[in-house]
Formats: structure tokens, sequence, C-alpha cells
């Protein structure tokens, strides 16, 4: 238990952050949980389990990778515990296996959407857009690249350093800069946060203006999304609630001290309709926005009995 | 001489800057200039006259106040020195007059657009766009104001300083975060660096891209914009030059240095299309922006025929 | 079979009416039939129960939620007739319950898309698109309410009634005033009558209108609709037919008496289509319109190789 | 001094009413008052003259034709009583004269509009409106008619009573069927309260609505306006004030008695943008909606220079 | 084996062509070809057939219908000879069977749609288009039809021909005429080339023009689609090469030949995107476009597995 | 009389055609009557100057070129022969003085709009739009044009011939390929057959189908028009009546014998709304559709009073 607790302050503390690293350390957590778990009695094991998904649920409740992982990677039908033991090893190991391949299974079939001599712009810092990218480029495709300071935190530095390494041609943009670079680009390429039932895109704020820019100029909108970012509470209503951070990270306190009647926002994602998304690429395929409900079922199916 | 040459000089070197300081300090040159003149032949006033104006308008060719300042200031219909003289004094100081009194009248005619209780949301740090929401404030009515950061250079936080100052409710955002703050907003207000015979507006980098999120949520759009904005050379084909800044301004060079295959775009402006535009609100009335070619020939007229 | 065919001549006569109301009343009388029926012979039985249901159909072919009741609750694979009886009866009340429990669901799905301090607008008098608004309310939120008065038969006025029973914050308009009033709005809700292969919604007439000012505004559009108002007949091409009703709703014959050249046009519904509709809340879950195909065939399926 | 303050009296008690006809008699209040004037002092002249010209314009401020009237029947540019006098008469005749004519010219320009076989939909009780219908149909082309009710005060059932004293085929629709009628109209053709400086219309509850839909549907809409139904104060700034009215139009006090929680809301009017009117029919020819500056500076140009 | 092949070689050479006619034949050889394969080794057999099916796919690798109808037809999941060869003889006798009655049942959801009086705009020469126009027809419907011309290779004239052999009111305009006679439609009916798993249509030059005209003045758009015209490689990123035709088809060598700088570009298809598409046809139901998925999964799914 | 009978002639029989040429004609046929009539009699002057000017305009009443050349070069403010002769002999070396030099000045103007290395795309045989590109190609700039066919006459072939001999890099494609080919295409440039007073444009059939793909890719479109094509009687109502033109430029009556249910619609033009068309550039400057008004007044304004 010392382990899975320690993984669950990881995540809490964001030393272990990323819908992705989220979702495999959970699922990790919980397989070694269940292995080492000590008792013969069904209901003890029953009880123990659920007991250690709730934990790890439970430390940053709006990440939706975080369930989504929990509850594949944890799911059994079974009488016994050896026999439930063994479906959640199985289950577990599957999962994690998936994640692993997700990331290459979406730069394969999002890459296919790229020609010779494509623009791509990106925003923000994802690994699975930037999977996309590296492997059209990898293909021998001549890809240019917008990336997008994205403020407040700056991860587009990232992003430009990583396809620099990976020798792609890549140019820097203040994110107010969006629509007027538009004109230049063929096709949008953004990670995902989330993904509700109605084909809505959350994810780090800007992205929403990127899709409303490339909308406007008839330029396509591509998110990556593995397919445990799907959410299958927005199904029954839930609402994504946008995390509201920092003021420092906009501007600093001194600065700040002598404006009283200045506040900051600081939202950390908004929401892109689904119309302003042409597909979504994640490992099982592309699909168009309005299959979110269709995903869920066939690949986070086991939830919706659970919570209907 | 001298003084004129000096005025060009710090117009070049932005040492003078913002479009109706420039405007005002050329017109106060060439009427100094003028004042001083010695000469009783026309051909040799004419001539050092024609010259003068050169010199300042080609300090900053891309700015179009400048010309339109010179223009109108050194305007005559004469056939003796004295007269011409006589005419460019009058005309240079009613200019010089007319520009100070212009904020005012914006910001009356502006301030009736706004209704107690009113969200605006400004960009940059625009003269004319502020001179709406004070005066609207000091009218009594409770005005509350999201500026943007304005990246490269952040002339939001001087904006949220003026705001402050004057005791208006004011939150400061990322430019990320326009199209996820619009939904709160009535009104947005900007200003602006020129306008088109078709009504299109050029202003700060990122304009656009509030007018596109504007234009999308039915919220309403103004530009503020004295009559010496507009660009009547337009009329006759030209396109608006948008200047490409330096890439310091976005990113340090340390941290490019090792990036060899990262380019940094910089470009200062963006052009908004007069379908995004409510309303241009100059010192002489609110006029929808396919109106352009007519505030062009009632208060810049002396021009169209010079150049047709 | 009186009891069957009096309730038959209720729904023909509309002293049952409402989708709901009508479905429940059809599956208790199918129920209740069955229950009686005496005789040993399958063939018998499989005769008579076919009859049954073709009756109850045909009181009212364009009530979609009539078929869909009748099908669903009649529904057998058996080659006895104890077998084919037991499980129509457990189908018919199965049908009922979920009926009867539906309600209660759409009030819970949707409710949660409505925040504290929302404004809703709804039309005519829909049971589930007031269920959302008063569970909402009943959870503490403060929803403020706009209905239409509905003209011609202003079901508005039963609204407001049920509005002011449950102590909600309700503001009538007439139906002219539906877009001027939608800036105020954040969500429209209203019922359906039936919902086509495409997610085209039929409702009452008047709810295009509200779609339409909605959809401009960039306001939520909500129906809220159990899964038997899904057409399944629309998948194979069946257009909705608009039923005209009766003109002295809309003016009396007195005042028509000396107008010879004037007609009355009183249509009950119009269509929206699907891209003005943001969700459709059903006790299933919240759906995109354009999942109406998966939704008729996990809930409705039974029908779809019959009618192929 | 007394039959100017009648007139006053009876635009106030709206005993006259209709943008047109308050507009005449206001004219003709002033013609009356200043021929009868008695006075040699010019001051005492000028005095008197802006004193009734500030009764009239005064009874009902938000009547945009009310002050044009005014101000055009009542402009001299002179220096004794004589001639101030014997130009007001000229100007209050023509004025009077204008209105006279601006229906026929309205109906005259607006019917070369409108084809043989043609489908039109009007709105409220429109003079203007109507005589363009009529034109077209005296001309001999079939026009048939769809008329909406018009709620609250039913205006609809006065327009259908001319139309079919003229013979036209009408048929009376309610508010809400606008938008599925729709697609069976050529035109849209509804009057004008008053059009502001950048093509907006202000017009009876429910045009915008109108407006809206034809414009969904491709449908021409043409507003009727006379000239002197421009305003030329929204030109500094001015917003057009939507008046409220009396509840008891939507619903009686005995109805409400029991609902305390219902509020009434009835705006008189609401505001068409100009991007949904092709066209603007006013007796000195058809202009698209933008145009609404060059018409107030050619038909009600004094106004400027004295409200600038 | 020669058969296999001699039906290969005649697709290639187009003498057999049209989506329907090459799945047709290509299921009849591979049908044959099993039939009479002579081994009694699993092995071998297995080995045959593959090869059967690449040499007959690889003929037209562009046309969707051509490997949908191979490995439909040639599906097997047996162990032994005997097994595997019934199961496609089967397969492949129920696909031909289902593509002969696909048309009809094409035509009759189709005609569901079409009311009396409505008038229809068809591009090009489509089977399953027609067959819904003359379906409707053959009902008693009384349908006008306006054909376009379909350059370069005027398929417009075989249309013609069709219709007017079967009696149906039709009207030829050129190509450039479609936006200008889309005011007199009621809906467009087209076929389809291929469809992707975003339900973008792919379909003769011109197809999007109609489309884009349609969906400007709100005329209904439907693709009359066989099932087996949806691409399920388009699920894993494929796009959908369009091929560029001889452009003697355009303009014949002699008038070429005096103009170096002329070049011509004859695209066969293009893209229509699936908002523009308000239902697709399939002889298995009418869906919106975006339900494409679920058709492939539903019609087409044993490819899913094995191209995952 | 007799030359101007002949150029009457000569008109009608389209002998003399094109906008341009007929206008030039009709000024100088007229400038030549007036010269050489001998009367003293002032009454019989303008009787047989006004007969003069009606025969002229009725040779091609729908061709708006001709009635405002005859009108511009025909106008006089006099009282004597002399004086009157003298002002029309002005006028209309004036006028075709100002004809010869408005391609010059388009070209000029236009090019100023295209950049070096853009593509253009443009329609039919229009000598000004193509004024614009060759000056441009003139100026140095890398432009390469896309033509279309232009179905059913083909002017296509004479404009590719026109650009191959200019030297430019030129590619043609059928009418059907607009939108598909749009995407690589910078600006729209297309002449004008006439211009009504709210902007809209009619020009050569499929000239509005360019005009909405361009619009939807968000692709500048330019109309190339001399101020003569403006049409001032649209100010008064008048709808453009569409040419329809011989069936056999379509199909010929070989192939049409046989097919008696069909009949060919074969429009000359087609109306492109003003919200579709960027910029119209005229010799006096380029100006957005909505100034169409202003260019009436300022250049056609003698017509407006005699009209009214």
């Amino acid at each position: 238990m010392q382990q899975l607790l320690d993984t669950a302050e990881k995540i809490r503390t964001m030393e272990i952050r990323g819908a992705g690293r989220i979702a495999a350390a959970a699922a990790r957590a919980l397989r070694d949980y269940v292995e080492m778990l000590e008792t013969s009695s069904f209901e003890e094991f029953v009880a123990k389990v659920e007991k250690a998904k709730s934990i790890l649920i439970e430390t940053r409740p709006t990440a939706v990778s975080l369930p989504n992982a929990v509850m594949l990677a944890g799911s059994y039908d079974a009488e016994t515990v050896e026999e439930a033991r063994s479906q959640i090893l199985d289950n577990a190991t599957e999962f994690i296996q998936n994640a692993d391949n997700a990331l290459d299974n979406i730069g394969e079939i999002g890459a296919k959407r790229l020609r010779d001599g494509d623009t791509v712009m990106t925003h923000c810092n994802s690994h699975a857009a930037l999977a996309i990218i590296k492997t059209a480029h990898n293909q021998g495709k001549r890809i240019k690249v917008y990336a997008t300071e994205s403020r407040p935190r700056r991860q587009g530095f990232i992003t430009i350093k990583e396809l620099s390494d990976a020798g792609i041609d890549t140019t820097l943009i203040v994110d107010s800069a969006v629509r007027h670079t538009m004109k230049n680009v063929d096709t949008v390429i953004v990670g995902a946060d989330s993904i509700t039932v109605n084909g809505a895109l959350v994810n780090k704020i800007g992205t929403s203006q990127l899709a409303l820019a490339a909308h406007e100029a008839r330029v396509n909108f591509i998110s990556a999304a593995e397919t445990y970012k799907f959410s299958p509470s927005t199904l029954f209503g839930d609402l994504v609630e946008i995390e509201e951070r920092d003021p420092e990270e906009v501007i600093s306190k001194d600065k700040l001290g002598d404006m009283p009647d200045v506040k900051i926002s600081n939202p950390a994602f908004d929401v892109t309709p689904s119309e302003y998304i042409d597909l979504i690429v994640t490992e099982a395929g592309a699909f168009p926005p309005e299959m979110a409900y269709v995903i869920i079922k066939e690949h986070l199916g086991w939830e919706l009995e659970k919570m209907g």
C-alpha cells in the first residue's frame, strides 16, 4: 500500500504530470498493489481493491485520464481472489502496454494526413501532436512547423527545442499572431486534455483560438488524443471544470502590488466545440468528433453500466 | 530647417512615437519652419515647403498619420508667399487643435455606446480606446475591463496601470485567453494604426483575433480612430505592409543560440476585415467601416486629387 | 380486448395525449390484453397479439412514441404461448417502469448542464424540459427562466404556472421577443415530439426559431427527449409530416368572415436541423444529435430488422 | 401657440401616432405657429421659434421622425423676421408635401423589386411596406402575402384586413411560424421605426426574427423607410432605447394575480443588424443599409453641424 | 486463374468501369476462382486465395469499391479447404446479390425524401442517384430535374437521355449555371465514388460546387451510395488521392500546340466535406455523414481488425 | 444621322460588342452627329439630339454601359445651339478619352493588390481583369493564372491565348474544377457587366460560383469595372434582367432531337451579392461594393435628377 500511496502523492504534487504519465503510473501502482495483496477472503480483496482505486482517482479528480486508467486497469469479473487478481494483472498490463503503443499508433495514423511540403501549427507541448509531426518528418516528408509561445508557462519553448532536436524547420510566434499566421498553414495539430461525449475538446488555454482561426481560414484542425482522454462521465451530463491557476504565472506580485483594482484571470484550459474539429486521431483510428460516444463505448465501455 | 530635421530625426528613431504624437509633431515642425521661412520668391517658397514636406513624410513611410498630418497642415491654394504662408499657418494650427480635441470627442461619442454595467475588452495600449472607457467611467457608469497582456511588448501592463489609476475595475488576461473570456464581454474597444478604403483595420498584432472571437460571440467590436488614421493611398490600390520586428522581443538570443532550425516570426500588426468591425468612432462621428471612403473624402480630401 | 379498444379510442380522441402518456397507456393496454389472452395455440396467440399491436399503432400514426411503445412492450422471441406471454409481460412492465423513471433521469442528467445563476429559455410546455429546470432549482442553483407564450394555444401559461408553483424566477415573453431576449439567456431547453435519424428535432411550432436565435447568439440549445421519441422509420427515408391544425386556434371565424381572400396557416410543429442542437438529453445519457442512429439501434433496435 | 400646444398634447397622448403622421402634424403645427407669429424683433422671433421647436420635440423624445420633422420644417438661414418666416413656411410646406409623396414613391420604387408570382412576408402594420405590396398588385403582378399576427397588439389583423380589401391573396400565421413558413417566401418587406447611422433597423418587436430567418433562408429582406426615419443623432454615438410596454398587453392582471414569481417582459421594438438587410427603400431611392450616413447627410444634413 | 486474370485486365483497362460493376465483377471472378480451385492442402488454398485477392485489388488501387468487394466476398473463418471454400462461395454470392439489390433499396429509401412537385438537381451520371429519381417518378410524384453537363466528359448527356427515356421533365444546364439555378431546386442528389470515415464525399469533379451552392441556398444535399463505397482505410489516416486525367479531355492538342505557357489541370474528383451533406442514402438506410464509421463497422467490419 | 443609325445597327447585331466598345462607339456616334447637326433653332436641336440619344439607348436596353455613355457624352446645360453643341463635343470627347484611359488606370490600381508570387483565378474574358494581371506581370511580379473554360462559349480559350502571348504562366481548368482549385489561389479577378446600387455584380454566368468558392476559402475577390458599368437605374428599384441565350450554345439540335422531355436553360449572366466581393477596382480608385451609390453619384450623377 505504501508504494501506491507514494504514487498517489506524486500525482497530487504534480511530480508526476501529463495525462499519459499519470495514467500509466496509476495503472502500475494498482497492478503492483494487487500483485502483493495478501488475503484469502474475496470480500476483503474486493474492499481493499476498491479502496485503492478510490485513493488513486481522488488525487486529481479533474484529470480524466486518471479514472479511465484506474477503472480499465482494475477491471475484473470474477468470484475468487485468484481469478480477480489474475484479471487485474492482465488488464493493467494491457493498459500500460496500450498506453506505451498509443503514441506510436497515433504518430503512424496522423502522419498519413500530412503531405510532403505541408505547414503545421501546434500549440503548447503535446507528445501526441509531436508524434504525428515527427513521424511524418521521419517518413521523409518536408514539414514546416509554427509553434506558439503558449503563455503563461511558455511550453512552446519546450516544443521548439524538441522540434529543433529532430531537425524540423520550426518558427516560433507569439499567441497573438495565430490568426495572422494561419494563412500560411495547412493543418493545425494539438493534443487533448480531455474530450467530451459531444466531441468538444478541453485543452490548454488558447487551443480554441487556434481552432477558430483555422475554421475561419478553412485549415484542417486535428486533435491527437489517446482513447483514455475521452470522458465517460460527460455522457451523464457532467460539465468539465476549467481550472483557475496561480496569477503569478501571468504577472509577478511586485508589479501587481500597486494596482489594487487589477485582478488576474488565468484559466488553464479552454473548450473547443466539435464544429471546429475535423478529426480526432486516436491509437484506434481517426474519427470525426461526433463519434466520441462510440469511442467511449468501445474503449471505455466498462464504465457506462456502473455510472448509469 | 534644423528644428524640422531634428523632429524628423526624433520620429525616425522613435523618440517620438504613437500615431497621434507623430502627427502633431510633424504639423508643428512644418508650421514653425514655414513661419520662419525667409524668402520673397514664391517659386523658392514652394520648392522649400515641398522639400520640407518630403523630408517629414519619408522619415516613416509606413505610418499613415504622418503624410496625412503633413499634407493637411501644409495645404495651401495661393499665389503669393504671404498668402501661402498664412494659409499653412492656419491649416497647421487647425490640424494641431483638432488632433488635441480628437481624443475628447472620441471619448464623448464612444462613451454613449457603453451602458452602465458593461464589460469591455481592450488590447494593447490605445489612447483613443482608453478615452472612451474613461469617459464612460467618469459619467458614473460602472464599467469592467479585460485587458490583454499584448505580447511581445506587453503594452497591456501600461494599460492596466492607467485603468487602475483611473479607479476602473480591471482584469488582466494572457492573449491566449481572449476567446475563452469573450463570453463575459459586451463590447471590444481597440485603437487603430490605420484604416483602409475598404474599412479594414490595421492594428497591433492580435487585434484581428479579438475581432474574430467577438464576431463569433456576437460581441460588439469598436475601433477608436482619429480621422487622420484613414489611409487615402489605399484608394489607389496600395497594400498595407506589415512590419516585421526584432526577434528578441519574443525570445532572447541566449535561448535561441542552440536551436539552429528555429526562426522567429514577429509581425507588428495584423489586419481585421471590415465584416468583423461594427463601428469606427472618430472625432467626427461614429461610422460603419464601409464608410471609410466618405470619411477620407470629407476629412482628407485634398489628397485625392493629387494622388489620382 | 375491450379495454385495449377503449385505450385506443382515448388516444384517438386525444383524451389521452402527450407523447409520454400515450406511450405508457399503450404499453399498459397491451400488457393487460396479453395477460388475459386465453388460448393454447401459439399461432392464435401470435395472430391476436399482432392484431392488438396494429390497432394501437394505427390510432395515431404520426405520433412516434406510440409504435415505439407498442413494439418495445410487445416484443418476444419464443415458441410457446407461455414463454411469449411471459416475455411480453416482462418487456411491457420494463417499458412502463423505464418511462416512469425517464423524467427523473433526464432531470438528473440535464440539471448537471446548468450552473448556479444560469438563465434558461423554454418554449411551450414540456415535462422533460421542466424536469431539468426543476431539478437544478431543487439542487439549490439559482435559475431564471424565460417562457414563451407559445401561440396559438398559449401553453406558455401552463408553463409559467408550474414554474411559479415551484418557486422559480420566471419571465413571460411573446414569441416575437425570442431573438431580442436571447442575449440574456445561457441555455435554451425544449422538449421533443420526435427526433429523426439525422438528428433533426420535430417539436412545437416556434422551436426552430428559438434554436436559430440561440445558434446566432452562441447560446446552448438542449432538447430533452425520452429514447422512445426517436423515430426508427426515418432511417428508411420516411419524412416527418407536419400536422396542420384548426384555423380557429389562430383567429375566430367571426373575424375571418368578412375577409374572403385571407387564409390561415396553422402548422403544429416545425423541424430544427441538427446543426442548431448542442445536446439531446435522454434518460440513457446526453448525446450530440448526430448520434440518433446509435440511440435508435441501442434502445429501439428490435424494429430495424423488421423494417429493413 | 395654443394650436401648437394642442398638437403637442395629441402626440404625447398618442391620439396622433405612427411615425409619418406625427412628423406631418408637427411640421404643420410649426408652420401655422410661425405664420401667425406677431413680432418685429428678430431676437424675439428666434427665441419663440426655438421654444416652439423644443416643445414639439420633447413630447416624444424617442420618436426619431419628430425631431427630424421639426428641424427640417423649421430650418432657416436669415437675418430678418420676414426672411426667416418665409423660409420656414417654404421648408415646412416642402416637408409636408414630401411626406405626402413619400409613400407613393416608396411604393413605386419598391414594387420594381417584386416579380410576378412572388410571395411576400410582412410583419406588424406598416403603411410603407403595404404601399409596395399594393403598388405591385395594382401593376398586375400576382403577389401572395404572409402576414404575421404580431403579438401582443395583433396589428397583423389590421394588415390582413387592408390586404383583403385590396384583393390580395393573404395568409395569416402566428409569430412562431415565421421560420417554418420562410421557405415559401421570396421577399420580406417591413417598415421602420428608425434607422441608425450604421444601418441597423429599429422596428416592431419580432422584426429581427423575420430578418434572421430570411437571412438563413437566403430570402430578400427589405425595409421601407421614409428618409425622415433615419436617426442623425446615432452618428454621435446615441444608442436607441427600446421602450418597455404595459404587461397587460401580454397577459391580463387576473391571470397574473396568483403567480407572484412571474414577471412580464414586453419590449416594443427590436434591432435588426445591417447584415440581415438587403435594401432600404426610401422615397429618394433604394439603398444598401451601409449608406445610412450618406442618406442622413443628403436629406437631413442641416442637423449634423448643429449636433457636432 | 485465367478467368480471374481476364477480369483483372478488364478492370485495369476500364473495359469494366463504374464502382458498382467493378465490385460485382471482382466478386464473381473470386467466387469462380475459388469454386474451381483444386487443392487439398489448406495452406496452399490460403496462399492461392490471398494471391488472387491481391491481384484483383491491385488492378485499380484507388477505387474503394474494389478492395471492399474482394475482402467481403473472399472472407472466411475456417480451418479446412472445404469449409473455407463454402464460406467464400456463400459470402461472394451474398455480396453479389446485395449489390444487385442495393440500387432498388436506395431508390426505395431515397424516393421517400422527395415530395410531389419537387425539383432535383443531379451531376454527372450516377445509377444510384437516378434510381431515387426514377423511383419517385414511378410512384407518381411529379419530379423535375436539372442535370449538369458535367464537363469535361459530358456524362450529363447520358443522364438527360436516361431521364428523357423515363419520361421525366429534365433541363440541361452548363456547370457554370449551378449556383444561379440552385434557387429553383429543392434537393440535390448525386452518387459517390467513395466516402471517408469522417463523412467526406469523394465524387466527380464539380460535386463539391453543387454541395456548396446547395448549402448556401439551404437546399437539401443527398449522396446515394452503396455501403461498399465507404472507405475503411481512411479510418487509419489514409488520404484519398485525386486522379489527374488526360488534358485532351479538356482541350485538344491542336489548340494547345501554340500556347507553350499554358498547362491543363484536369482533376477527376473533388471532395465534399460532411458539413455540406444532409444525408447519405445507402441500401441499409439513410444516415447523416457523421455516421460513416458506424456504417463501415457494421457493413465492412471484417477489415478493421486486419488493418489496425 | 445615317452614321449614327449604322452604329446603332452594329450594336444591335452585336458586330460591335463588349460593354467598353459599345460605350465608346455610341459616344463617338453621338459626337459626330451633333458636330454635323445643321440647325439654328434651339428647340429643333434639342429635339434631334434627344431623338438620337433614344435611338442609341434603345438598341440594347439591357447593356448598362450604353445609356451611361449616351447620357454622359450627350449632357449639356445651355440655352443656345452653339453652347449646347460645344458642351456635348467636350463631354463626348472627355468620355471617350476617359474610357480609353480607364483600362490603364484599372491595370495600375489593381496591380498594386497583387504581390510577387500570387496566383490569380479569372473567368471568361475581361479586358479590365486582364489589364490588372498583365500590369502586375509587366512590373516584374511572378503571377500564375488559373483560367476557366467558361462554357458554353468557351471565352476561356481567348483568355489563355492572351495570357500565353503575354508570357504569363497559365493553367486552364473546366468550370467544375473551380472550388477544387480555389485552395491554390490568392485572388480572383473578374470583369463586370454591370454593378447595382447595392453593390451586386452582374457578370458572365459562373462568376457568382467563383465568388462563393472564394468566399468559402477566404480568397480575395476583385471585380474590375469602369465607372460606366455602374447602373443608376437600380437606385430606383430596377431589377437586372438575366438574358436567356440560344440553347444551341449548350447542345446541338441534332442531339436534342430525340429527347422531347429535355429543355435547355442557358442564362448569360448571374448575380454576385456584395458580401462576396472584397473590392471593385475602377479607373477612379478601388472601392468596397457598398460604395456603389457614391460612385454613381460622383461619376454618373447627371442621371439621378432626371430619373428621380
